[in-house]
């Protein structure tokens, strides 16, 4: 594994090991002094063409905890911005003698593009709509420790499906481990030719929530992206949330060990209500925790190897 | 002490304990390797929602020297702009595992409002027309290493009252020690009910600069925000200067002994004049390097404490 | 040396050294773990007024391989935006403690002038139209290790020499090293004066490109500022590309054993086409991973030595 371009890349065991080796970094993070000496002398580039905070940090915390130089570099401010070409960039910040950049960009199949022009690791940290799979591996990670085993577990992921690269990586996830995964989305935001997907990768299509959630393990709430307001997507948010939103009178009709996840930032009362939002079955917390320590996972993974380039 | 989020949290003992720690703390700034392995493996986050340069950068510089890892986040390009609320942003990033968030917020109490929301250390860098507590006990310590003791000491703080945080703070601090503190503002930038404060704390209120400067120890010149200048506040920066701007002739009137300081930045000829600012007796400059070792002392009592958070 | 302002500070004995202390700190570069104690504590400031990718993360990451402290600070977001003075900014990161600072400047002699106003070392990373030493120092290195002693070669610089301060750097670099320089330009973005400095400095001046091709050892191709488009300098991007481009044609009427430089971004299509960029003989990569080396160097000549500030 040199680098985490798309969660299609990744076998089942490989996945499961890099949750496991997430349980021993999650000790770590638990420790008061956080600090491993694992990537001591590795340089770790963020580089974000778009902006985050969570994913960013996350990475950026991940990276120090483990003992790697860490640079931020974003699009703005670049050469990008003056005329140079991706490739350019990429190949300038590469020649400097990194050993990896964490990209995240809005251009789907940007970060698998930058792996053929460098020499170092590539993480995939959210390319347009595509994929964003340190995103999924947390997410599993996080379902794994409520819920033990996602063998046979049955998932509803629920919300903008379309433009969503949670969603997309989040399947190939869910289904590599055993899941069964049912798509919640107005007709609307539902991905267009999702009958062919269903056909071939075994997940359900549901266009009416409530009669979802009694089944599911596990609901995953996805973000509105607010700029679909204007987009023609949905009436109001208010007929958002109506329709599609996880609310108190919904929090009732999930069995009662079923967990809630969101991968944030959350518009609370659109897709999720502050009573599921702050349930005691809501993970969002702990899937920001799991974040990091996934994080250390994939950089000691894609890093400390002994295939790893220097 | 697990937050520095009011200069009225703390006693008199507490004050002179950071006082007393910042003295060593200012010997590692002396040396060539100005290193401390005492909060390796602790992460600190500078939350800065208003810009900032030397608060930050000295907060930035007292961590890296002490060995913990500083983390830089900034209210734009973080989810807060994606619509996200100030909690589920400050829950997120201290779900992540980190250690303290120094934040600045442009509203008053939001340091006290996050330190509820999260498990970590939270000091307040500013906020809004409150509080500023490490720029209070800086000035302290650089007023007391010139002027030793400063139980019964005069000291004069002028300028643009109404607005000002760091009035807040060194008001409540120099009070603790003792100090015996005039407040001089042009009678439109004092603060509304100076008239029942001053019946309670036990300070003194004047319009005059020239009558006030004689008797002084120090001299705390306030930067006269430019916003102010089309507030209606004043005429005109010109008679501004004339009446409230410590000039040559100015300089004058003080005992020889006195001291000046500004928290910066200074706007030169304005609140105080090139000659002032230049002054042997200036102690701007002393401020800045006491800020360093100040808030070096500030993460040890708040992060190596036996009673800090892990 | 406790400076870098101008090449013209170093004497060809300077020059020598800092190269030869790269070829051991490129050595480094290549290895797995790229970490020296050598500036653990010492306290490095990137101040940059003027955006940059490469020059920035380069002195970033040689300084964090180091083991420096390094610190980040812009022009924006700083005092200097509120009506602090320049000097006044200065001053104030200096009392910090701060052991050097890296000074990126639009106008031509700031870091000079900052070196007056402060205790540390100043390293200027590009001033205005003046000059960008480091960059010279590693296109230096980079054409010695192709090249071999410099003394005796040809190379010809070409481009927008007017505005270049990386034209500066370079011709004084070169002439101390013994190269014979060719100036290539249109006559609109030749140096004014230029006459005089060719007497004084002997150098040769040329208008036509593939007449100096022929003979060159090395062409130092510069950058096209896109903003000099609409300035009147010369006709259309397509009138500069076949009259001073590098071309695939224009590639071969170069000897076989002579190289490629272009300190980037470079405008592929304008000042040098993809053939020429590409082509076996380029050396734009070699420059890129011989600035961290050369800055390295830099840094352990200015902080490591026995007559550096603490």
């Amino acid at each position: 594994m040199k680098h985490l371009l798309s969660i299609a890349d990744l076998s089942r065991d490989e996945i499961g090991e890099i949750m496991d080796t997430a349980i021993s970094m999650h000790d770590v993070q638990r420790r008061q002094v956080k600090k491993l000496p694992t990537l001591r002398g590795r340089t770790i580039i963020n580089f974000f063409f778009e902006d985050s905070t969570r994913t960013r940090s996350s990475f950026e915390i991940a990276g120090k905890w483990m003992s790697a130089d860490t640079i931020n570099l974003t699009g703005k401010g670049t050469s990008v911005s003056k005329g140079e070409s991706l490739r350019d960039t990429v190949k300038t910040v590469d020649a400097m003698g990194v050993d990896m950049m964490i990209v995240r960009h809005m251009a789907s199949g940007a970060p698998a593009q930058i792996a053929q022009w460098t020499n170092c690791s590539i993480v995939n940290a959210g390319d347009g709509m595509h994929e964003h799979p340190s995103q999924a591996l947390l997410d599993a990670y996080t379902l794994r420790s409520k819920l033990g085993d996602l063998d046979g577990k049955h998932i509803a992921i629920v919300g903008d499906l379309t433009h969503s690269r949670v969603l997309r990586s989040n399947l190939l996830c869910l289904r590599a481990l055993g899941a069964n995964v049912t798509l919640v989305a107005p007709p609307t935001l539902m991905p267009s030719g999702i009958g062919s997907w269903a056909a071939t990768d075994s997940f359900e299509v549901s266009y009416d929530l409530d009669a979802v959630l009694p089944h599911v393990d596990a609901v995953m709430m996805l973000r509105v992206q607010r700029e679909r307001m204007s987009g023609g997507y949905f009436p109001t948010a208010r007929e958002y949330a109506v329709r599609y939103g996880l609310t108190a009178r919904r929090l009732a009709l999930m069995p009662r060990h079923a967990v809630i996840t969101h991968p944030g930032p959350m518009n609370r009362g659109l897709e999720i209500s502050a009573d599921a939002a702050d349930d005691a079955q809501s993970l969002v917390l702990d899937q920001v925790s799991a974040g990091v320590a996934v994080r250390m996972s994939i950089l000691f993974h894609l890093l400390s190897g002994e295939g790893s380039s220097a």
